[in-house]
């Protein structure tokens, strides 16, 4: 009866990959510690970009500043 | 000073419903452990069904499949 | 199919204390909300006095601090 | 590569007041505990009034009758 | 860069079953969202069995009362 | 009122240095937002090592990597 919790920038996350992120952990947990699927409650938090910092930085102007250090990198990970 | 966190998902609970839980959590820790209620924090935070699974499943499509299996059940229990 | 945390100071809860908390808090949810009690989760975090901070200071010198501006109170709030 | 999480109750906090919010935490764990900045992850949740609780109120119903309590308190504290 | 929390009842995880899950929570990031696994943050937290409740009982109580129901069942599920 | 958490490795801080997280957030959050010391509050989550994960491997295995592709990094960051 594990609870996760996964917290990502809101960023256009679809319905479809929410529900594969909550099939996928519920399948880890239940192949690498034998917990129940049925009890196993995943929540996902979207976290508007603002409210999210990396590096001292609210994360768009963290991607910025690394964009600007490598400026050949086509798409700043998220 | 407790901290309660409350995560539901979010299916209309009113002001009224809110306001009536953190009243009855913080008196169960004041009955309970003696906690002090006006230092008891309750937050509470509603998911959005998409953003919640249970059993590998977001919940509707987890209530979905349970009442396909027991249909004599009027209304899925949430 | 709720998650609650209740977060308290490590101060000697009982199990018996704990299983009143868990008892209290799913009860609450099925009355007010009709959350059904066989998919609520609840937990419960003790975290160490040190661990927790409130006016600014760990708890055991806020309350020190309290119960030097108002030494009448026999026994602090938790 | 601590994870700090900061709810507040949501009241026009800028975009500036949170990248001050992330710049500070971040700085001050690099500070106090050498943690490295590059991987400090800091998230701030907003939460609506009427879903925090304290003293066994919504908030704004808290402060309503703090204010009562102290009619010539001009401004109640957040 | 997200951050994963993962709650498990303390019953014996292993460090390696712990890396497997911090592995694979990763991946599926890293698989469905295109999240960078160098930013990704796992936290596991093993909760005291007398810590969770489920079902409105500690867990141990729970389990328990579903074996009395169901006593054919050899092992309860976790 | 806020509530805040700091999540870190446990790795010795020690009671003085909590005590400068707390008093430094707190602060941070009266400056920034005016938010009343008197009801923040802050807690220290203290995570083992084995129970925490960044690029999908446990903490102490991720640093190890890191020295040995930059092997004149005398002491790896937290």
């Amino acid at each position: 009866m594990p609870c996760v919790n996964i917290r990502i920038t809101r960023e256009g996350a679809t319905p479809e990959q929410k529900a594969e992120l909550i099939a996928g952990v519920t399948d880890l947990l239940r192949r690498v510690l034998a917990r129940n699927p049925a009890t196993t409650v995943v929540t996902i938090d979207e976290v508007d970009c603002e409210n999210w910092g990396i590096g001292g930085l609210p994360v768009l102007d963290y991607r910025a500043a690394q964009a600007a250090k490598a400026p050949a990198m086509k798409e700043p990970r998220r």
